[in-house]
C-alpha cells in the first residue's frame, strides 16, 4: 500500500460513495468488452458501491499471499491474545494465555501448559486461576521500535502479567505480581525492553490479611507502579531486579512509556482521586457519581531512571516479596509528580517524538496535551500548585499543558501516524478525531487542530495505528476497536460480537475499509507490527525440543528408542508419535499407578502436528513437529481407554490410535 | 449470487487467471477515465490477477450488510462450535460447548455454564471433563430441511453429545451417552429431528468395571448405534425414549441418515473389521497395518423405524441406563444388515433425493455408490453372501452397488449441489472431485462420471456445500476444510492454522474464492444454512430471563427490588446491573460465608451486555440484556475484593465497580 497513488484513486472513487457503481446497467455491458472491466459488473451485481468495491480490492489477500501487518489484540475476559492479518483482517491464531485451550493442549494435563498456568496462580493468595482479563498487549522494543521477539499482556482481573514468545507464538510465563489485586496501567515496555510496566487499577488493601474495611480506604489501600525487569535473553520477568513505587489509593488507569525526548519517564492516568467507595444501598453515592465529583484528577509522572537508582541503592521496603519505594521516598527523590488532568480521563499516549503526552478527557471534550520539556522545567523549578493528601507535589497545570484540543464527546485513546497527526477515539460520539499535533510533530503552521472526524460503528474504545506506539509509525492503516456492533452483523444471539473496523489512513477523508466481527472475546487494545519484523518465528522445533526453553528435552527420544520403564507404581512411557502411529501403542497398567508419558513428535515436517488424547481423563495434548510433551496422570479409574491422535495428520490419521489398559485392583494386567 | 450471469462473467475472467489484470499499465489509465473502472487499477497495484480481483468483490460483505449463509463448524479438540458468514468467511461467533469460555462466563462460576458442563460429566465415570473433541455438527431439520432451531454436536473423545439453542446461540445440554467411550458416527438428525444419531468410534469395553484386556477384544468390546429422541419443544435429549443397537467391535466411523426414498434408514461406515488392537512393541502390528488387512469392511445399514418398534415392544436389555437392542435381536428383526465396502472407507453421505449412499474409499480411489432400492430389494430377498463373525448378514456387493467412480487418491467425504452433482474430497490428492450422480439425480445421459478436479491447499478432510445435507441443496458455495495450510498463511509459530477455502460452485471450472485461516481449533465438519432460516434468534431476553429455559427466573428482580438477605452463613444478594453501576455495590461478608449472587441485567437495549468479575476467586460472568445469572461462592479467602464489570458497556464502564469485603475470622465486618 503506497500512500500517494491511493489518495488520488480514492478521490475519484469517493465521488461514487453511497451509490451503486455508477451507471450500473449500461457500464456493465461496456466493462464486459474490456478485459478486467467486468469487475464493475460484479460489484454492481453484488450491490457494492464504488467505495465498497475499492475496499474489497484493498483488503483481499489471496491464499499464499501474506498480509503486510500482524495485529496482536487482547481478548479481554477471554484471557487470550488474538493475532490478525492486515489488511485482510483474517484471524491467524489465538494464543491462549490466562485461560486453558484444549486445541493447543494448554492446561489439559501437559507439563508446559500446566506449568505456566499453575505458576501464575498462587494457592496462598487465590483459588486456582483459570482465566484472566487481558487488556493491553505490549510488543517488545529495541530503540523504540517493535523487534518481534516477545509480547506481554496484563490480567486486569487478577493483577497478573504474562509473556508469550513470538518464536513459537506460545505463552511461556504468567507472573502473579505482588501487591496488585487488579491491574490496568500497562503493560508497556520501555524503549529497549528494559522494563515492562504495570500498575494497579483499583488500589490493593495492604493489610496482612488482604482485608481492610472500606472505611479505611485512605489509610489501608494503596496503588503500585510496577517496573518488571526483563531478561534480555529470554524475555522473562526478573523479580530480583524489579521494583514498585507506592502510590495513593486512586484508581490508576492507563499508562505509557516516554521515548526519545521523554525517555526515562512513565506516565499513568488516574481517576477517583475522590477515593469514593460506592455504597449505593447504604446512603452513599454510586461510584460513577462519587468518583466524578472533582474537576481534575492527576496525571502521574514517574522518573523510572531515578527510581531505578533508588532501588539499586536499597532505599526500599519489602512487601510480599517485592521491593517497594515508599511514597515519601518517591516524593523526596523526585521520582513521582502529579499534573492536573480533566476529570476521569482515560488514555495517556506519548507521541512518536516523545514530546507530547496526550490525555483523553472521557468526561471532557478535549484532548489535553502536555509537553515533556515543560514538565522537566516545571519539575526543576518546583512549579507546584500544592500537594495531594499524600504529599505528592502537583505541578501547576499552566506550567505543563501545551494545548487542549476540542475533539468531541468522550475522547479516550490516541494513536499516531507518520505525518504528525493524532487519532483519538470518541466513545460517546462513535467517531475518530484526526488532529494535528503541533510544532514538535511537524505542524508548525496548523498547530494543534482538529482536521476531521470519522464516524465508526459503534462505541469505540481503543484504536490502533500501524506501528503506532513506536518512534516511527507507518501510517497506512488504523483499526477502530468498537465495543458495540448492534446492527453491523447478522444476529447471533443475545451476546453480540465487537466490531473491528479497518481504516485507510492514506485517504482524505479517512475511509473505513471493512468491518470484522469479534465473536470470541472483547479486545481492549491491539498493537500492529510489520509482518516482516517477525524474523524470529520458527515453524518446526529442532528434534526433541522442550518448548519452555527451546532446548533439548531430557525426555526426548528418537525413533527406535521407545520404551516402557516401571519403577514401582510409576510407569514411564517414552513414546514416539509419527504418521500414523504411536510407539508403543499399548500400555498395561493398574489402578493406583501413576503414568508418566514422555511423548516426542519425531517429525520434522512443517505442519505435521499430532494430538494425543485419552477419554474420560481430561487429557489432551498438541505435539508440534520436534516437540516433547510430558503428561503425569494418576490412574484412578479402571478401564480400557482408546488413546488417539486428535489432530488430523495423515491419510491413516483415524488409525493412529492405541490402548491404555488400567486394570482394577486385584486383576493382573494383560500382557498385550 | 445468481448462477447464470456469474458463469459468463467468470468465463471472461477465467482468461485472465494466473496473470495480473490484463494490460495493467495501459488499461489502468483507461479505467480511470470511466467511473468505477479504477477498480482494475487498484487490483493491479495490489498484484491481484483477474480471478483474484473478482473473488475479492464476490466475497466482500460491507459492515451493515449481512452474509447470505451461516456456517456452523466444529472446533475439533477446541471443544467449540465456530459460526462463520458466507461469502465473507468472517467469524461471527464462537459457541463454547465442551470447554469453558471466560468471555461468555461459561464454566467460570455461574449456574448455567456450570450446570451444562457438570451435567455432561459423570463423576462415577470420568474425571470432571472440561474439554471435548467436536466433530460433526448437525442442524435440526423439518421435512429434511434445516429449520434453524437447534444444533447438535458430538464429543469424539469422550462419547458425548451436546445441544445448542439457536435462539441465543448457547449450549443448553451436554449428555454423556451410556456405553459410548468415544463417538464418531454422527451426529446426524433424522429428517424431522425425530432422533439424533451417534455411534461409537473405538468400541467400548462392556464389562462392569469398564476394563477388559485387549486379548478379549472380540468378546468384551462392543459398538453401539445410539438413537437419542429429541423433545420436539425444547430440542433436548429424551433418554427415556432413546435406545441403542448393539454392534460388533469394529470401529464405526461416519454415519448419515436416509431421507425421502431412504427415510427410516441410517448408515454407518466401519473399518478395522479385522479387530486389530496394535501391539507394535510386543510383536504385533501397528493398528494402521493391522486394520487395513481386509479388502472390504462393512457398511452398516440400520432400519431405525423397525428398531423403534422393537424398542417400544420392550425387546431390549438395560445397559448402564440405556435400553439396548441386542445384536441377535437386531439381526432376527432385520434391523441390521451389512454391505461390503472397499477397505477402510471414511465418509458415507446420502444424496438429496435419498437414493444414493456414497462411500469414500480412503484407501481406494473410488466413490462407491449404493442404491436404496437395491438395498431394500436385497434385504427382502435375503441376498446374503454370508454373515460376519457375529452373525450379521452381509448383502452381496453386486446386489446393492450401483456404481464405482474412480475419483483420485484418498476419497473421503461427499457433498451435493442442486444440479445432481456430487463433490468428494480427495485427501491424498489435495483436491475436490466433481462428479455426476447418475439417473436418479437427473443425470440420465452422463450417468456416474467424473467431471473435473479442483486442487485445494492442502490435505482436505471434510467439505460442505450450501444446505448440502438437506433434501434441497442450494449450490452456490462450497467450503473445503483443509487440514494443513503449510505455506498459505504467514508463519505463526510451530502450530499452523487449518485452511477453509471457499469455492464458487456456479463456475466451470470450479473456482476458489478465498483462503481463511482457522487458528483456534481444528474443524472437522460444517453445515451451511441460509441466513434467513435463523428466524428464531433473539437479541434481547425478556426481562428477568433464565436462559436455560427461556422462562422468568425465580431470582429475577426489577430495578428498586435489590436487597441483601442473610440466612446464617448464607448471604443472598439480589443485585441489578445497568449502565453504569451495580446495586448494591458493597457487600460485607466473613470468611466461611457462602455468597449467593443473583444478578439481573435490567437493561433491554440490544448489545447492552454487562460482565461481572471478582479477582482471585475465578468468577467471571456475562450478563446479556434481560438475563439473570446466579453465582454461589464459598468465601474461603479473606480480603477486600474489587468486583467489576468486565464487558465495556458505557462511557462510565470503568466506574462500574463495587467491593466485596470478606472479613477474616474474628473480625466484625464493616457496615460500609
Amino acid at each position: 500500500m503506497s500512500a500517494g497513488p491511493q489518495v488520488s484513486r480514492r478521490a475519484a472513487l469517493g465521488m461514487l460513495a453511497g451509490g451503486v457503481v455508477a451507471g450500473a446497467g449500461a457500464s456493465r455491458l461496456g466493462f464486459q468488452s474490456s478485459s478486467g472491466g467486468d469487475l464493475g459488473g460484479i460489484a454492481s451485481e453484488r450491490g457494492l458501491d464504488g467505495q465498497q468495491a475499492a475496499a474489497a480490492l484493498e483488503t483481499y489477500v489471496p491464499g499464499g499471499s501474506y498480509d503486510e501487518y500482524f495485529v496482536f489484540a487482547s481478548g479481554g475476559h477471554s484471557g487470550q491474545i488474538f493475532v490478525f492479518g492486515v489488511p485482510s483482517m483474517r484471524l491467524l491464531k489465538v494464543i491462549p494465555v490466562f485461560t486453558p485451550d484444549a486445541w493447543q493442549g494448554y492446561g489439559y494435563g501437559t507439563d508446559q501448559g500446566n506449568a505456566v498456568l499453575e505458576g501464575g496462580s498462587d494457592p496462598a493468595k487465590s483459588n486456582p486461576l483459570r482465566w484472566g482479563d487481558t487488556h493491553h498487549p505490549a510488543l517488545s522494543e529495541t530503540e523504540g521500535s517493535y523487534d518481534g521477539r516477545w509480547i506481554y499482556i496484563n490480567d486486569r482481573a487478577n493483577g497478573r502479567i504474562a509473556m508469550a514468545d513470538l518464536r513459537d507464538f506460545k505463552c511461556k510465563q504468567i507472573f502473579d505480581i505482588p501487591n496488585l489485586q487488579t491491574s490496568h496501567g500497562g503493560c508497556f515496555v520501555t524503549p529497549n525492553s528494559e522494563y515492562v510496566h504495570i500498575s494497579t487499577m483499583t488500589p490493593t488493601p495492604v493489610t496482612e490479611s488482604g482485608y481492610a474495611p472500606l472505611s479505611r480506604y485512605k489509610e489501608d489501600f494503596r496503588g503500585f507502579s510496577t517496573w518488571l525487569k526483563l531478561d534480555p535473553e529470554t524475555g522473562r520477568f526478573d523479580l530480583g531486579n524489579s521494583f514498585q513505587i507506592e502510590l495513593p489509593p486512586y484508581t490508576q488507569d492507563l499508562a505509557d512509556a516516554g521515548k526519545l525526548t521523554s525517555f526515562g519517564f512513565g506516565f499513568i492516568n488516574s481517576y477517583n482521586t475522590e477515593m469514593a467507595v460506592g455504597g449505593d444501598m447504604t446512603g452513599g453515592q454510586p461510584l460513577e457519581a462519587g468518583s466524578t465529583a472533582n474537576d481534575y484528577d492527576f496525571l502521574h509522572i514517574i522518573d523510572w531512571q531515578k527510581a531505578e537508582e533508588v532501588f539499586k541503592a536499597g532505599n526500599t521496603k519489602d512487601l510480599n516479596g517485592m521491593k517497594v519505594i515508599p511514597m515519601d521516598v518517591a516524593v523526596s527523590e523526585k521520582i513521582l509528580h502529579f499534573a492536573p488532568e480533566p476529570r476521569n480521563p482515560h488514555g495517556i499516549d506519548v507521541n512518536p517524538t516523545g514530546d507530547y503526552m496526550c490525555v483523553g478527557g472521557k468526561l471532557d471534550p478535549h484532548a489535553s496535551v502536555y509537553d515533556i520539556e515543560l514538565i522537566k522545567t516545571a519539575i526543576a523549578n518546583e512549579d507546584y500548585q500544592g500537594t495531594d493528601p499524600f504529599g505528592v507535589p502537583i505541578l501547576t497545570l499552566e506550567s505543563v499543558l501545551v494545548a487542549q484540543v476540542e475533539l468531541g464527546a468522550g475522547p479516550l485513546h490516541t494513536q499516531f501516524d507518520d505525518k504528525g497527526y493524532a487519532y483519538t477515539s470518541l466513545f460517546v460520539d462513535s467517531a475518530i478525531a484526526k488532529w494535528s499535533l503541533g510544532p514538535k510533530a511537524g505542524h508548525t503552521d496548523d498547530g494543534f487542530k482538529l482536521v476531521e472526524t470519522l464516524p465508526v460503528q459503534y462505541n469505540i474504545g481503543h484504536l490502533c495505528t500501524a506501528e503506532g506506539d513506536t518512534v516511527s509509525p507507518d501510517g497506512n492503516y488504523m483499526i477502530a476497536l468498537n465495543k458495540w456492533s448492534i446492527d453491523r452483523f447478522p444476529p447471533v444471539g443475545t451476546l453480540h460480537p465487537q466490531n473491528f473496523q479497518l481504516v485507510d489512513l492514506t485517504t482524505t477523508p479517512l475511509t473505513v475499509l471493512s468491518d470484522t466481527p469479534i465473536g470470541m472475546g472483547e479486545p481492549h487494545y491491539t498493537q500492529m507490527i510489520k509482518a516482516d519484523k517477525l524474523v524470529h518465528t520458527i515453524e518446526v522445533y529442532p528434534p526433541g525440543t522442550d518448548p519452555m526453553n527451546f532446548a533439548p528435552s531430557e525426555f526426548a527420544i528418537k525413533a527406535g528408542e521407545e520404551r516402557i520403564e516401571r519403577q514401582g507404581k510409576d510407569l514411564h512411557v517414552y513414546m514416539s508419535a509419527m504418521r500414523s502411529h504411536y510407539t508403543p501403542d499399548q500400555i498395561q497398567a493398574k489402578v493406583g499407578d501413576t503414568l508418566h508419558l514422555h511423548i516426542t513428535n519425531v517429525e520434522q515436517t512443517i505442519d505435521a502436528t499430532h494430538g494425543f488424547a485419552i477419554p474420560q481423563y481430561n487429557i489432551e495434548a498438541s505435539l508440534d513437529p520436534g516437540e516433547v510433551v510430558n503428561i503425569d496422570m494418576l490412574l484412578d479409574r479402571a478401564g480400557t481407554f482408546a488413546m488417539y491422535c486428535s489432530e488430523f495428520c495423515s491419510a491413516l490419521h483415524l488409525e493412529m490410535q492405541g490402548w491404555i489398559e488400567v486394570a482394577p485392583q486385584g486383576v493382573t494386567p494383560s500382557v498385550g
